[in-house]
């Protein structure tokens, strides 16, 4: 090993939290964690959902309106997320709202390649209802992501 | 969301990271990411090989002086990062070699309990040669730890 590059503080940069619209305990935690890091460290943070566009089933699948409406729900829940980081003094955040067919895919082909994070932030029970891949996105993400990835419990 | 609670930092107070015996890229940046941290906010650092037992070819299983070269082995990667730990100056490192049949198990039913982390450090690419089950522990950590994982790249 090189020690010299060892020594070599390890901060991360920017940092992307994925959130979901379920006020759990772990997605709270990864909140707190993500606005703790970059406010410590002074680190662009970007709060992301990803609205599924295949999310809604089949019946309201096809209403404009319905469509709309989960939109507007999803905006809301990350502007809330937004909003209570500035209050505890994160300086540049940025809301991420995104939409498509797989959480997994958006997030690792579009959110991660536009935002440019170093590191991931994502409670241990965040998951998207309906999503096509049961179970929480954490630990798929910490195996097939890029850059670090933590799984907040 | 509790507001008030959601305004709290997130601190962690006890942080393990784990070895393997390869000095890979994803390795050092582990331990440069939980040197930073234990560093930066004066947490205990435990730095954990596991010394798989059934890690031997079948043809030195048994002979008790390969199996204490190994051991004298993993002894020396763990105390050489806890000297360097050391010298970044963290003030509370310990070295922490266990032996066991899966590293996974080992890790999560003695290791754990033992160091009460809440924070699990590990490289992206940390695997453990000959281990019974294929592949890096981070993502499998990070599903099944009772504390949050970071897999670092």
């Amino acid at each position: 090993m090189d020690n010299q590059e060892m020594a070599e503080p390890l901060v991360y940069r920017r940092v992307l939290l994925t959130v979901d619209e379920d006020d759990n305990t772990s997605s709270e935690r990864a909140f707190r964690y993500a606005t703790t890091v970059a406010h410590d460290y002074d680190a662009p943070l970007g709060i992301c959902s990803v609205l599924e566009s295949e999310d809604i089933n089949i019946f309201d699948s096809l209403t404009p309106s319905k469509l709309r409406e989960k939109r507007a729900h999803v905006e809301a829940v990350v502007a809330k997320y937004v909003q209570l980081a500035e209050q505890k003094g994160v300086q540049n955040v940025q809301p991420l709202v995104y939409e498509g067919g797989d959480v997994d895919d958006v997030i690792l082909d579009r959110v991660i390649p536009d935002f440019k994070p170093d590191l991931l932030v994502t409670g241990a029970d965040t998951q998207f209802p309906h999503s096509k891949i049961a179970g929480a996105i954490g630990p798929r993400l910490a195996k097939k992501a890029p850059i670090s990835v933590i799984v907040v419990r």
